[in-house]
């Protein structure tokens, strides 16, 4: 069913749709906030600038403000509004995304941490260019896993799924080789380490936006599709309707 | 009211009260069984078995369709009972419990799977009392959470809370005595890795415990303590009633 015409049919409240719309245009501002809190912690971690940082982990605060204030107001919504079948899903959906965008930011914060320990040490840092490669990987995953929950879009989520694999390869890769530098110059052994951190950090932004693709289809479709093998699943059960 | 209403809205709340009872007894459940998988999995790794290492990781299937069941169920509940006040705020807690119990599930898997590797390589392994030890601890804290939960207890969850705090100190001394392992002994990188990895995912076992203990608060007393410091809460609020 569209959910459009779905919630155009079911509900004679046009407060009920615009409390709806807010829900998301609200967990759309905490998306945008913690895109750029992944996007800063990567560039002060790849050009050794403490100061922005810095700035990324007091910005921490904003993000866990932000799902308080979210979930807040759908558990009213649920109380006050009482919403079935497809309004029920959104807000369900809307509050699983707060949990997953607030570990985004810690997560952010974790890369932020390793940039300030980073930028104390001298000499070359190695793995550096696996972390410009992945993070390209995951930012783009957590960018078309919100635009896909903005648009009810099941195919760009199921993309989005689909690419989380591939992180996990590359991630795996990556450590392999770090790995190896670790093993040939033990005084890397620090600063390597703080790089399969970062690794490890921003490989969980992927499970996570890969968590959020996962939830569109849940909205859109009633379909739970977490811990499914995305190549199980029908392709037609996820068309556009 | 006349009688027969009367007698049929009361057979609709005894109904909806077993309801939320077979909730808090199924999710119980699924906390038993993720407590069992980081037993099983820290022993797999202490005592070299990788067979029961196996086990645990096979097991990871059981948590995630305990999750989709009860997830299934709450929305349900919140479909057809429109629960209100602390009923909604117990479904609510129960979804997000679901959520923490999984990744719980995870990090045991992902202890089993550094279990498996490191029984095969030989040699003394480094850092195994300290995986016994935090072990220990964040199984205690998962423990009370679960009691916590089960009883409506504030006080042994903000307990649970202030734990976390403990552990996550353990963690840091800990991760920095096995980098100093490190660079002694370039011949131990691997192994020490595994074990770091090891601690963790049982750190996070700690902050998902935290998490459940939090929720507690929230769905006794109303209360969102998420993102708070312990010591900043009023400790009449959190009395039992």
């Amino acid at each position: 069913m569209d959910i459009t015409s779905d919630t155009h049919s079911q509900h004679i409240s046009r407060q009920f749709n615009q409390e709806l719309e807010e829900l998301k245009t609200h967990l759309m501002a905490m998306g945008g906030l913690v895109e750029k809190q992944v996007q800063d912690a990567v560039f002060a971690l790849l050009e050794g600038d403490s100061h922005l940082a810095e700035k990324v982990r007091d910005n921490d605060r904003q993000v866990n403000d932000l799902q308080l204030q979210i979930d807040d107001e759908c558990t009213r919504v649920l109380a006050r509004r009482q919403p079935a079948a497809s309004d029920l899903r959104l807000v369900l959906a809307v509050i699983r995304a707060t949990s997953d965008l607030e570990r985004i930011g810690d997560e952010a914060s974790k890369i932020a941490r390793n940039a300030m320990l980073l930028s104390e040490s001298n000499g070359n840092v190695r793995g550096l260019i696996e972390v410009r490669h992945i993070s390209e990987h995951v930012r783009k995953m957590l960018r078309d896993a919100l635009t896909a929950f903005a648009r009810f879009d099941t195919e760009l989520a199921m993309q989005v799924v689909r690419e989380d694999e591939l992180v996990d390869d590359e991630y795996g890769s990556a450590m392999r080789s770090l790995m190896t530098f670790m093993m040939e110059d033990s005084r890397s052994i620090s600063s390597v380490l703080s790089i399969m951190w970062v690794l490890r950090a921003l490989e969980r932004v992927g499970d996570h936006a890969d968590n959020l693709a996962e939830y569109v289809v849940y909205l859109v479709k009633g379909l739970d599709i977490r811990h499914s093998d995305p190549d199980t699943i029908d392709p037609q059960v996820l068309k556009k309707s």
